[in-house]
């Protein structure tokens, strides 16, 4: 049982609530029993695994959560790296929150076989609340890292100023396709638009606001292409 | 200039912050240059508007801000509330998060004409998380309050275990529709189920999550359906 908040397993977990800690290390942190035992299921075996009252008086596990309200279970693990490749991926550029990189990753676990990939500027995957946001759905399917001319396949860019629409651009497309999504306000910068085969738009009313949100956008993206390839299969 | 904790207005704004003070007085916050302004941009006039250094020193605006980095501007609105009905309209039922609501706020003012209906166990749409999520859609497409049986159209709800896709299930749909969505784990309860005319699924990878983020699932759901009714036109 740890008793000191001198610990090294717990100074080991607090280090890895930073960036810093997390690259240096290529360690991460998940919280809560939910998330410790869909990692177990998806076959991780963690590097430290603390439970309170088991292994860790409560006080101090909660002293090194990243949730207010404190947690009863921590596992620590490897970070793991898919391959950027897949029938249907999608690709991030800049998309900076951590909670919509999250939330992009249980939408493409749900939605499409490849992993999310992530190009410049986007948040951290392994950081607590894209863990969180995940649902679990990081252990299922890491993410993947690359930039776009790397890959192969169409590379279809979510803009909303497209002539087409997404069901208009997808007709006739083909996998391997590589659904880009950028940042909500900034969209694409010119290096990226370079390296896309085309753009669709998601039909929007002329009233609404002036962007979705990117998770949002992302997720109505592979729910097309998912129904597109469904159709061919 | 305000230069006392005890100012009326900031006391006021504190108030705000929690759901009884809101539900007291029927006013809430919005915080920051975008909201503020994307409120005066929709028309609302605002109860209280504080500026940091101009009309309130910034520590004391700071200390009733719900953000944690603080914020220059705030203000304080009457809540408003629309009729529950449109040509496409979306129901929620014990969706809790706030930010979940607020997602869906701006996804319905992107995607249909009609409002948020907010059924029995939902966060309030006018708390500071909710209000932010919506990146202002709450003030041009306030949220509606109803129960499911007093709604008119076509109930449609969306759930994992349906046999028709939400593609088969709006084949031959018309206008108006309520599309039907609960939370994310508990699904509807059976008095909600009751008032269904039909259920549909976003299909989903075998090997994916137990479920769709509530936001996401309602987003594909008013984009399938807006596909939908622009076919009929």
């Amino acid at each position: 049982m740890i008793t000191s908040r001198d610990n090294s397993q717990l100074k080991q977990i607090h280090k890895l609530q930073s960036k810093k800690g997390r690259s240096s290390s290529g360690l991460f942190v998940a919280e809560g029993e939910d998330l410790v035992t869909t990692a177990e299921e998806s076959g991780w075996t963690p590097e430290i695994h603390l439970r309170a009252d088991e292994d860790v008086e409560p006080e101090l596990l909660d002293r090194v959560s990243s949730l207010g309200s404190g947690t009863r279970v921590i596992g620590v693990y490897r970070q793991r790296w898919s391959e950027p490749r897949g029938d249907i991926c999608v690709y991030l550029h800049g998309v900076s929150d951590p909670g919509n990189v999250g939330t992009i990753i249980r939408a493409a676990h749900a939605l499409c076989d490849g992993p999310v990939i992530l190009g410049a500027g986007c948040a951290d995957p392994f950081g607590p609340k894209a863990v969180r946001a995940s649902m679990g759905s990081i252990f299922a399917r890491p993410p993947a890292k690359a930039s776009l001319s790397e890959l192969a396949g169409l590379k279809l860019g979510l803009d909303s100023g497209a002539d087409s629409t997404l069901l208009e651009a997808t007709q006739d497309a083909n996998p391997p396709i590589v659904l880009c999504v950028g940042a909500e306000r900034e969209g694409f910068p010119d290096e990226v638009v370079a390296c896309l085969d085309g753009i669709a738009r998601i039909p929007q009313r002329l009233d609404g606001p002036d962007s979705l949100n990117v998770a949002m956008a992302a997720s109505i993206g592979l729910y097309e292409l998912g129904n597109r390839m469904a159709h061919h299969a």
